[in-house]
């Protein structure tokens, strides 16, 4: 029986492009201090700050939110969750209560938003109205209300749940279509832009994706196992993350190796041209003119909604104490 | 039996990416007519111009000069071929014999340079004599040997064999590597510096490897179907070039799009660092300090080449009338 590097203690997982065997105490810690690193490395965090995590039901999601709960003593700073309820039927209740049983575990604070309730549309209502892919829809209304609520919320970054897997093929992809500004957006963190946008960070930026399964696994988190029922088996991302894991077959750390580079020249693409501006409709960022997000809500409900979910949020805030204006009072 | 898209005649080839099925005689055109465009839209090549065609005995560069020389007439530049003999035991003997024979059948002059018998030594003796592996001094003696060749022979631009294969696996590469540099000179052509360098052309930067063999072998091309014998069968570039592969059988027509779409973004990578000076052994170009070549052969063989590689050629080049000297009084 393979037996833990560390401690000598039965092994229950192999880090294979390192040779390692772990038990289970040093595995969660090994994935632990991968996220404390990166932290560390790239400033993600300070002390005292607040951080808002988006988490979705979804195995990495929840391995974010347990990662951060764990150091957010260590490092001193403050953590709040998000969880969108998107009304793509059984498939949001089921993360709804995932996430929820999370954030109890952990002991986490979460806010529900949920999208049918505040603009009386979900995902297919959206996309439906707007003839628009589901999938594309989906994204930008995520960003939008992620952003919105930690502006409200008067946080200091968004934690986002993407791990290497993701990375390393949403940057194969971009490259296959050359689309440096696309790359340009892969980083291990972006800047806030103050009253506009908040800057999302990565912590599992140099986790693999069974690593976080693994993680979410042994550490006993609640999850949702099921795939959103809009995700389309044949895109171009699953074919490619079949490529990456046949590089990653023949040379283990190739992934790692891919996400480790791409950290240390992200800064060297070219970034997306168009001005930093603000949505004339609900004050947040824009690239000109309305946002993506209160242009599709007008054509598709009569009118754009952003004002609507800065104002749930604000109202979300208050109760909770966690506004903005108590904040900068406070700071 | 499938016939020719064209003309009906009974196909020898079918274009996966273009569902389109030629004659022998369709496909020699469809191939030059690829060339010709390349030619035509990045303007690699002008009226009264002299191209260098570098060849190597392989069934690419064969391909290539048989297209230069069949568009040679017609768009109106000068053909000359350059075959370096490397001294790579039995396989330099074949692929000199193919390039003699291939020059032969086209009725285009061409300079065989001996590397042995110029330097005293060739790829296995540098190699040594240097410590560095044989296919790193390998491209850098064929890089600067061709520029040498093309200053003295008073060239515009100097061809090479590179096919789109050739072209999506190295941006592969460096992608993986993250090696900007290396993918900002992978674009269709670079600009000459005058007296220091000739800029590089890739005409076959859109025929895939297989429509260049195949090319060679309608045409009834002479061609050495040997690779070199210090090829490493399980480098990067190999394992690199089953995955681009994979993806294209998925995708037909993706390695298309990975070179279409780099030609058109190349300009926006960042560029190596590094001056454009002129070595001061030989005066050709040198990114600081004495160039690769005059380094390498002051090391292996006690002074450094690139002034007799320069002269070598400058009385070759008096001797077929091509001189710089010469040319420039005529223009």
């Amino acid at each position: 029986m393979a037996r833990c590097s560390v401690c000598g203690a039965p092994a229950v997982a192999y880090i294979r492009y390192q040779k390692r065997y772990m038990c289970r105490d040093h595995y969660l810690e090994f994935v632990e201090s991968k996220v404390e690193r990166a932290i560390l490395r790239h400033r993600l965090v300070r002390r005292g700050q607040r951080v808002l995590a988006a988490v979705s039901g979804g195995k990495d999601s929840s391995t974010l939110l347990a990662v951060l709960s764990r150091l957010s003593g260590k490092l001193g700073f403050e953590l709040v969750a998000l969880y969108i309820h998107l009304g793509i039927y059984d498939y949001s209740e089921k993360s709804r209560e995932a996430s929820l049983r999370l954030a109890r575990q952990l002991n986490v604070p979460l806010i529900v938003f949920d999208l049918k309730e505040v603009l009386g549309a979900g995902i297919p209502e959206l996309a439906r109205a707007s003839k628009r892919p589901p999938c594309s829809v989906c994204g930008m209304v995520k960003r939008y209300v992620i952003n919105a609520a930690a502006v409200e919320l008067a946080a200091d970054a968004v934690a986002l749940g993407h791990n290497a897997d993701d990375i390393a093929v949403y940057n194969l992809k971009s490259f296959l279509n050359q689309d440096l500004e696309a790359i340009s957006k892969l980083g291990v963190r972006t800047e806030s832009i103050p009253g506009v946008a908040v800057g999302r960070i990565r912590p599992l930026y140099y986790v693999y994706e069974k690593e976080s399964f693994l993680y979410s696994l042994l550490a006993g988190l609640p999850f949702l196992h099921e795939e959103c029922p809009f995700v389309d088996r044949r895109q171009m991302e699953v074919e490619l993350k079949e490529t990456v894991n046949q590089l990653e077959d023949k040379r283990p750390g190739l992934k790692l190796q891919m996400v480790s580079k791409l950290a240390k020249r992200v800064e060297d693409y070219p970034k997306p041209g168009g001005s930093i501006g603000r949505c004339p409709s609900c004050g947040l960022l824009s690239s000109g003119g309305e946002c993506s997000f209160c242009r599709v809500t007008r054509r598709a409900l009569g009118r754009p909604m952003g004002p609507v979910v800065r104002e749930w949020f604000r109202r979300r805030a208050e109760e909770l104490g966690l506004g903005a204006s108590r904040r900068s009072s406070l700071s």
